[in-house]
């Protein structure tokens, strides 16, 4: 399919045009769910394959000092505190989102210790919600509970029972994107704390943590991040909170002196007291190795691509009378969503499969959404157009009855 | 150097002598330290290579279904579960060994919920007493106390305040064997419940989890287990606290239906309610692979080549006059010991210094061990022996004095 000469246009002055090929893509797909799992970038898997042959298997024991696998969590922690206007040594890299969001909720029910309701939005990421429904039932409903509000609700429901406001900046569905600002200049001025879910931004847009004074923060490594299936996640502390900061999966990683061998625990110092056991080495040498890709990145040039792809996707949506079913459910406001785009359809789960059947990789969310990442670093305008065309034609042939579109899988 | 003849037999007749081959061990490399990182199996560079490569790669997000990573963490556990003497669907790999420990450790404590004491060894290895007392610290210690005693007053400690028996069945310095066995079923006798900590035990020696009845277990995935740095820990559970048990760390994964994203938590049935977060696939695809090894290992051949190996090692030492300062911290007794061996001695840490630069790996322990693992897939008799003549060498002509041999690294 031949693209339009603008779109063509648009790709050639793409300062990004060239990233593409850090990426190993198969070369027919069009990949628009980098915001479910990113893309393997040659970077790491140059790293793994190092790490496993050389490190791991040359060099054993010592590579934990050879290698500075030691410090891992917190290397890779200051490359992504770059991508969200962090200074360094405020973040660190271990684990998964669900149990870190454990230990940053720890920390700040303890900073706010007068307080004991963690508010969030009702269409949270469920992970988020359960987390802190398995601390309340743990800790008892008394030392805290969850509030959780529709996203009218929020800032009337700031009052002094809320320790803690704990919002996902961009909606997993929606692409939703809240003022980060804003929320936590209000939540301050309530006195509440603010930990953000970055799961759906950490990568994908510009975010200023440091200046929004946002306390603490979790992310994903394994979606705009790329850092490969399950990778590790990773925890932002403002500095201010470093040494009031403690939570309760206090393994000897996180001890101030590891190898003394020490019989009570003694919390490291600021970021490190977040880990818990031993790092894992194979994935945060995969993420780091993926992180390079953003390393010649201007964050403003990608989310202005994002929007550019975006946008383009959008209107060809819009021009096709084929498509009229397609109810957008992410703003039509650039400046208010992420860097996806979520359609519902009454056959939304067909189509989602007939897209990828035809290399539109897209995801498809309970009950009829289909999601559209748009991932500036390995997308051009042509296949943006190219993914809305395929669409017109599976929906315009009905390509979509297909009973072969219809067979659920375990994970969706 | 030429081992004596009866040494040379011994490999003969060593029904596990072409397991070496499974290994990508350096080839001048005598490592007596797979009970601290277990080295490089084929089988596992070659599956990190695959996933990386064609899984990530080249089928992106569909591979959670289409090579079941979604599955994994199940896959895995009954893969472990063989070796511990477990029947299936109660073993389940995930995140570290301290944040699993925190996990068994909430649900024991939920179960005999009318107790409050953990308790456990003085010198137990120091996460397992760490994460008792961030528990303690986090819920109060109304609710959670851990108590550490010596090892001989356990059984007089096991008083009605006693909710659960936390203890490491191979210590992690002396190599001193637990009887799980006796100790299991007096705890139950007395109304408590067990954890068995099988960092230094799992892949080392037989193991009975059902058959001694033993309520919960932990362990590591990249000792004995070979999976690699920082791989995945694992969790074994009783069938029959399957119902009862429950976790706070309650992240999605561990949700009934995960994808149905509903608003309020249920969890999953069985050992799926241990999962938090998403699951890490490069580390469990690396720790699946190489527990092929142990797929034609005759675990009681494996324990026996243990203890022939390390009875070799001490009579060498024993025999040697220039090893006199040696001081045995292990069990004399074989069947009182696991897979290593710990030695005292003024110099120590200058002596093990020395060894791994003469390509005898093994590690330091403080404040005055040096510590030798007895790995029978990849040592041989001849390995051992030669260790021992390096060992004497280095202790005859004085080689430790070399100041080189005194600089300390980060990790010891």
């Amino acid at each position: 399919m031949a693209a339009p000469d603008t779109i063509v246009n648009l790709d050639q002055l793409d300062p990004l045009k060239l990233k593409r090929d850090e990426f190993l893509l198969p070369s027919d797909t069009i990949y628009m769910d980098g915001n479910s799992l990113g893309p393997l970038p040659r970077s790491a898997k140059e790293r793994v394959a190092s790490v496993v042959e050389e490190q791991w298997g040359n060099d054993l024991i010592h590579s934990w000092n050879k290698h500075q696998w030691i410090d891992l969590p917190l290397t890779v922690g200051d490359k992504i505190a770059t991508l969200i206007g962090a200074e360094k040594g405020q973040v660190i890299a271990c684990d998964s989102t669900s149990v870190n969001l454990f230990k940053v909720l720890a920390s700040a029910l303890k900073i706010n210790s007068k307080r004991r309701v963690v508010l969030s939005q009702r269409d949270n990421f469920p992970t988020d919600l359960y987390m802190v429904q398995g601390m309340s039932e743990f800790l008892g409903h008394q030392a805290c509970e969850l509030k959780s509000v529709k996203e009218e609700l929020l800032l009337d429901s700031l009052d002094d029972s809320v320790a803690v406001l704990m919002l996902t900046q961009v909606n997993f569905r929606s692409g939703r994107l809240h003022d980060m600002q804003a929320l936590t200049q209000r939540a301050h001025d309530n006195g509440v704390l603010v930990i953000w879910d970055l799961a759906h931004s950490a990568g994908a847009l510009e975010i200023n943590l440091d200046q929004c004074e946002v306390d603490f923060a979790v992310g994903c490594g394994y979606k705009y991040l790329n850092g490969g299936p399950g990778a590790p996640a990773f925890i932002y502390a403002a500095k201010k909170h470093h040494r009031d900061m403690a939570q309760p999966l206090s393994g000897w990683m996180g001890h101030a002196a590891p190898f003394e061998f020490e019989h009570d625990y003694r919390a490291a110092e600021a970021m490190q007291r977040f880990l818990a056991g031993t790092p894992n080495i194979l994935s945060l040498a995969a993420l780091d190795a993926a992180l390079e890709v953003f390393s010649q990145v201007d964050m403003a040039e990608l989310r202005a691509k994002s929007i550019g792809l975006s946008e383009l996707f959008m209107s060809c949506v819009d021009a096709s009378d084929s498509l009229s079913e397609f109810e957008l459910l992410s703003p039509r406001n650039a400046l208010e969503r992420g860097s996806q785009l979520a359609y519902s359809h009454p056959q939304s789960f067909a189509i989602s499969q007939a897209l990828i059947a035809h290399n539109v990789v897209v995801d498809f969310r309970a009950p009829d959404i289909i999601r559209f990442g748009f991932t500036p670093l390995y997308l051009s305008y042509q296949d943006v157009w190219n993914a809305s065309q395929v669409l017109i034609e599976i929906v315009e042939e009905q390509r979509y009855l297909d009973p072969k579109y219809h067979a659920r899988s375990k994970v969706t």
